[in-house]
């Protein structure tokens, strides 16, 4: 029998909606592995957490996901207005999030941007550009470049207010992310699209060095060097040319939204978070204040970094295909939640009736 | 008699070709205004400067753009491998195009995500998300943040090699993009989105401070803020949404490709460089070396920044509107180049043979 400890951190907005639907599926994964054992352990975490203990990520939430085998996110962050209440080091993102990715060192982030042909009428695009399905793994490095780079804040001479901040990366952080895109790569079609600003950006032409230097360890793999704005304009124009994608930071983040775009909603886009020693598993997509508590947030991307953490972190794959196969049924015999369709366009049901279909096909 | 100096910057790439049709526009439009006289003014610039002077931007071409009253650029750059052939500091984008922008102080880059229901065709989105059209004015700030903020790279003392750039902005350079913004909105439909990072950005907070004074002055003016990663999914999801955005400069670099993205492609997009005193023109795309010298290369983005330059330098309104209406009718009538078009979609013309309809149109 083997256990593992998952520390549930459910968070703000339809995080604790999405999270419950989440634990009715690892319960049933459980159920039915008769060697397994998940320990589940529900903290505080975010503006929820804030609000509580005075701290978005208390010591007794950092404690829990220390001893974790792995970490289950839900979603953190109130609106623009709400989250002026909270000083802006304690706002979720910076008080919780950030943190939550230094401490475990979560280096390698891992956005699927995936979108079966069955599940091609949520996409914005013509199916003509869908083609026969989008199948990307976008890798974004998390734990360095502007994100944590120093910040400074104040008045110059003049009287004007100013703000410098420093994107910063050294050759160890690049090359590690690097290496995670060549392996991914070698797992995949053996094409790896390098994204970069080397035309601006110093740290882009580091970067590119980096790969170079790579590539020699991987020569199977072929490069393909692109601008991140011209990224930007194929992620349109003609996603399937892209296979695995790698990038820094802030460009991870705008692109692998755009991704969660072109799928149609965020709600269809999961993500792992790896580090050397222990990952976390989240929903792409924000909290969704504007939705919360209404019961329609679908939990198919928050399911699907459960689906992760089977894989990556306890080495059930079986399970985690299974999981997959579930949800993508469940689209497929029409039934889908208000947030991604509308009356007419499928069958509605609640987050939780959703997570109940994922079960039963499970 | 009223005589424009304009200095033409055909550049790389597919720019000679592009702006010898742009020349043909002008030319037309000078013969059809008896009290107009356009002194066009030839000069080198980008890595053809830099093969044939060894500077990327010459003395010369600084002279002519000196006194020019509007300037008119091409297109920049050469491919991967071949930017390898001229020293990083030399290379088109930083010895060239950056240094323009910064002598003129073009802090207002405008470029028009315009797709008019006619060309609806060529948008990868469904016609139901393209609706009666697109039509945002993305405004982008071109001489601020990590462009030209300082950048440091070297080896630390554990033998790594590191970089280091720093985003910069101090207040009266957000305050005088921010009103451009809010002068285009007052003029539009009264909408702004407002892009930021501020859960991540310290630039960001600082930004939204001066977003959030400068409404003050326009209190008519609807403010909506907007994370820069929800606006890349919304971009895709949902661009009927937006009418005018204002953002930082790599944010504006990679929305506003994404931008081209969802048109059909970035030969879609003119665009403007407004500085306090003078303005410079440029097509959005890229040089292209992979399709230059086959005159396949659609020249309305360049032509648009024409129609651009008579509007906003030179207050030929009426003319500039001609122009728009002109290149429109050529796509509406079936017209199209082979790097926007299949045979079979549409009548494939050269890129001459797109300037000659467009003059005809005139
Ligand atoms: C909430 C925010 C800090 C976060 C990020 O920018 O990394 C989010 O947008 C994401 O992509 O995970
Ligand atoms: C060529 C490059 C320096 C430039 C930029 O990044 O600004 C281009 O991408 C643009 O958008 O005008």
């Amino acid at each position: 029998m083997t256990t593992y400890n998952i520390a549930l951190l459910a968070g703000d907005g339809i995080g604790p909606e999405v999270m419950k639907e989440a634990v009715k599926v690892l319960k049933l994964v459980e159920e039915r592995n008769a060697d397994v054992n998940f320990e589940l352990n529900d903290v505080l975490f975010g503006a929820a957490a804030y609000f509580a203990t005075g701290k978005a990520f208390p010591e007794e939430t950092k404690a829990a996901c220390d001893k974790a085998d792995a970490i289950l996110k839900g979603t953190i962050g109130l609106n623009h207005e709400d989250s002026k209440k909270i000083p802006v080091d304690e706002q979720p993102e910076r008080g919780a999030l950030l943190p939550l990715r230094r401490r475990y060192n979560t280096y390698a982030n891992f956005r699927p941007v995936y979108l079966p042909k069955g599940l091609a009428h949520f996409s914005p695009l013509k199916e003509s550009v869908v083609g026969e399905g989008i199948d990307i793994m976008l890798i974004r490095e998390l734990v360095g470049g502007l994100y944590f780079g120093e910040k400074e804040t104040g008045v110059d001479a003049e009287g004007r207010r100013y703000v410098r901040e420093v994107l910063e990366y050294d050759e160890d952080q690049i090359r590690q992310i690097v290496r995670v895109g060549f392996e991914v790569s070698m797992k995949r079609k053996k094409i790896m699209h390098n994204i970069h600003k080397s035309n601006v950006l110093k740290s882009s032409v580091l970067w590119n060095e980096i790969v170079e230097e790579e590539s020699k360890n991987f020569p199977e793999v072929e490069v393909v060097n692109i601008l991140v704005d011209a990224a930007a304009t194929y992620l349109c124009l003609k996603p399937t040319m892209f296979d695995v994608m790698v990038m820094e930071n802030m460009f991870g983040d705008i692109l692998s939204d755009q991704g969660g775009g072109i799928l149609g909603s965020l709600g269809l886009m999961p993500s792992a978070c790896k580090g050397p020693e222990k990952s976390y598993y989240e929903p792409s997509h924000g909290s969704a204040p504007d939705i919360a508590g209404k019961g329609i947030a679908n939990p198919y991307s928050m399911i699907g970094s459960v689906a992760l953490m089977l894989e990556m972190s306890f080495g059930m794959e079986k399970e985690a295909k299974n999981l997959w196969a579930a949800m993508q049924g469940v689209f497929e015999d029409g039934y889908s939640t208000s947030d991604l369709s509308k009356e007419g366009e499928a069958n509605l049901v609640s987050t939780a009736e959703f997570g109940d279909l994922v079960c039963a096909k499970l």
